[in-house]
């Protein structure tokens, strides 16, 4: 540990950390303590760089879900077709739990601590929901036009469906290390997706 | 308060009243004095009662199973047809949300909360989850030989797509107070029971 160390640090890196400890325990069971230690930031460092404890998982939020939009740009940049990188994403997210040690998602987790009760935390998730809605329906009206989905399906509301059941997958994959139970579910996702 | 009263109480009553207080704050946040106040118990009894913090929480879920199970039971046997019992407990699903103050499913946030972190709690969530599964597919398959639902549909893989549907709604329900943006996921869910 480092604590106490007046100089130079990487923000990121630091914030890196910060998410691994919101992610692994919740916003409320995270002690300034535990922070100040996977960050190795004395508090004064802490709270004069980011505000508050608060304001630190805010940051979190937003820095987690930009790596999260940047890897699925990548993604789909590489995907040979509209239609793959949907059922890959859903592919990954579904083993993708196995790999995070059930930690879920931050925002899904999130979520649920805080609810409604909790505004700044409540409309940016909603907005990160509408984001990556809009990105499902992309891709979905993409794989339309070239004639890799049904092109009378309604590409709105199969991408509102795919944003719930990646969260119902989320939920679920934080109680089901190896997920074998979710392979029937990716059947029935990707005969949506015809 | 009646704290301190040495005599007969409802122990399912006083349940229903900590199922309330951990369903508005989960687990962790739930301070036994909260309990003690809402049940109307002092500690001694309390805990003479139901043994720990822990255990009352798990006749809490059980409890809160039975009823959610006991209901649809009910509404089952009164639905004029097993496709229109499906579509009703989707449209409750969702306008549901509204009624329970963004609660969430009680399930659902014990899932978020605890993960596998607590194995009495997950492999609790894990059989209601099977439980829950087991009867979208009964209601599927008598869907199917009544010629609702298409006969060349997987019942199993279209119950275990409805289960992850209906958590993804629990979650996203809890930030979405008019739930204005899941009408079109509606007609996803009814696209798909075909």
């Amino acid at each position: 540990m480092n604590i106490g160390r007046p100089i130079q640090f990487d923000p990121d890196v630091a914030v890196a950390k910060a998410i691994d400890v919101f992610w692994a325990n919740g916003y409320d069971a995270t002690s300034t303590a535990s922070l100040m230690e996977a960050m190795s930031l004395s508090k004064s460092s802490l709270y004069q760089t980011f505000g508050s404890k608060h304001e630190l998982f805010m940051r979190c939020l937003n820095d987690y879900s930009s790596q999260n939009h940047a890897y699925l740009r990548r993604e789909l940049a590489e995907a040979k077709s509209a239609k793959g990188f949907l059922i890959d994403f859903f592919r990954n997210a579904i083993s993708g739990n196995r790999k995070d040690n059930m930690r879920g998602c931050l925002l899904v987790n999130t979520a649920c601590e805080f609810g409604i009760s909790n505004k700044s935390t409540a409309d940016f998730i909603k907005t990160e929901v509408s984001r990556m809605a809009d990105l499902f329906q992309d891709v979905i009206e993409q794989a339309q036009a070239d004639g890799e989905i049904a092109a009378d399906k309604n590409a709105k509301h199969l991408a509102d469906s795919l944003m719930v059941s990646l969260y119902g997958i989320r939920v679920l994959g934080k109680l089901n290390p190896d997920m074998t139970e979710m392979g029937s579910l990716m059947n029935q996702l990707i005969l949506q997706l015809e």
